[in-house]
């Protein structure tokens, strides 16, 4: 079976920078995602802090790096891998009815949610927000529900109350809370997104109850890299990762938000260029 | 003394990065640095390699960076910050004539140069550079100079056979050289670059010899952020950073080239937003 130099999973920005570097550094790639890229960037309203890309859509900035790829004449694989197994000095890659076989692995997959609320996706970009330093600026004056899944997203409610007129925080998690003074908490688990038309108008909770809202930030993350790569240690629901982007398996590297906070897509472009530097570096060591 | 949160000392695409995430998070930031931004973003012939600018040239990426400061109001105070003393539960930094306070401090000097060789600064850009990885494409098929400093550039010989048709690599320092089949190693001194018209044409030697170059890349590093900041932990020639970018300084935070290898733009951009975050929480815990 032919052998590439990198298996690349996963086309959001981290994905994309390690293709465009690991291709400039001559190596063998397969770049396995979608078209679309990722749901998170095509989705985004308005990206501020994207140095170089001023307030740029999510929109714009898919096709930006598309046409980056496309320039380089760097294909994507449209296939979903389900299994990556460490075979001692490769990798083995099932990847829908394909296997293949790899040198090394540069994971971007992102942080995958766990079970969507019903509405969630179909609203995304159009009042559903999984930002709040994205797109917090949309919602000046206006009125928002936080719904966050643990309690460090109580730090982004309080950010929130800088711009909205009304911050309501639904923790969907025991802990008491402690948001700043500002921030309403209402503590019922939301069960769905309520549509108003053509966007997302509030929520609905198991209480029974329906708030009506400008904006709707879904602030959550859980990921189960493990089962994706057996024997991968986790930080957390990350992968684990020095900062060269190694991971504790030999010839994997991880980058952009499945390697940790802050989920911020310059954070991952630069992740991917480091993850596939790291990468063609532990390709010398052993190639030689 | 005003207090600022946040001084940001540098003005290449971690500084900027880190400026616009800051103000985004509407933190009370003096950027300190240069309208020419970096020495090394101006004068790249072309970068391959910052996803969504494909093929940028040195110069258009500058432009697209000082566009971003501008559309946000972001001032750069053009001075140069000569020592920054912690003081316990602030710094007190010296910048030009000024003197400023700041709750926090993001280091994003890059890595200086020692002494450049005469002739090297007026030849950057034109056929001198600073990095391989950016410009080998430029040189294909032609006849390089490799001018290493320590023996990690020596990789970047090998990389650079890959391109060029003739590769001369001459070591700097006293170890043995490990360089790949393809690589000439002249041992010898480098002491001036030699013009040859509006372009650099070669270099010259101790030994008292000549010779010839469509190009030469200069590969060296050396920072001493110790004394621009007493107390601050090193490693090699970098600030010692934890992953979020923090050190061992409580409130002062270092990103891009000078938290260490690669030097990469995409890397640095993605560092100043992860660095700006970073401080904002420190701030959030300390000012609360």
């Amino acid at each position: 079976m032919e052998r590439y130099d990198i298996i690349i999973v996963g086309t959001g920005p981290a994905g994309i920078s390690a293709a465009i570097t690991a291709t400039i550094r001559k190596r063998k790639i397969l770049l396995i995602g979608s078209r679309h890229l990722s749901t998170k960037v095509e989705k985004a309203h308005e990206i501020l802090n994207y140095p170089g890309l001023p307030a740029v859509s999510g929109e714009d900035l898919k096709n930006a790096l598309l046409a980056h790829l496309d320039s380089m004449n760097i294909p994507i694989t449209e296939e979903r891998v389900t299994l990556i197994y460490p075979m001692g000095d490769f990798f083995a890659v099932q990847s829908g009815n394909n296997n293949y076989e790899a040198s090394s692995i540069i994971l971007a997959t992102g942080v995958v949610a766990g079970k969507p609320l019903p509405n969630e996706e179909e609203y995304l970009g159009r009042g559903v927000s999984y930002c709040a330093t994205c797109d917090a600026a949309l919602y000046r004056g206006k009125n928002v529900a936080i719904v966050g899944f643990s309690a460090k997203e109580e730090e982004e409610a309080d950010f929130m109350t800088e711009y909205a007129a009304r911050v309501v925080y639904f923790p969907q998690y025991a802990e008491e809370t402690h948001t700043k003074e500002g921030v309403e908490v209402i503590r019922e688990k939301v069960t769905s997104i309520v549509p108003q038309g053509f966007k997302a108008g509030g929520v609905e909770t198991a209480e029974g109850n329906t708030y009506s809202f400008d904006g709707v930030f879904i602030l959550r993350d859980s990921v189960s890299p493990k089962q994706l790569l057996p024997g991968l240690e986790l930080d957390g629901n990350h992968v684990k990762v020095a900062r060269d982007l190694s991971t504790n398996v030999s010839g994997c590297f991880a980058c952009g938000d499945i390697a940790g906070l802050p989920y911020q897509y310059i954070k991952s472009a630069g992740e991917g260029n480091v993850a596939a530097l790291s990468a063609v570096k532990y390709l010398a060591s052993v190639q030689n």
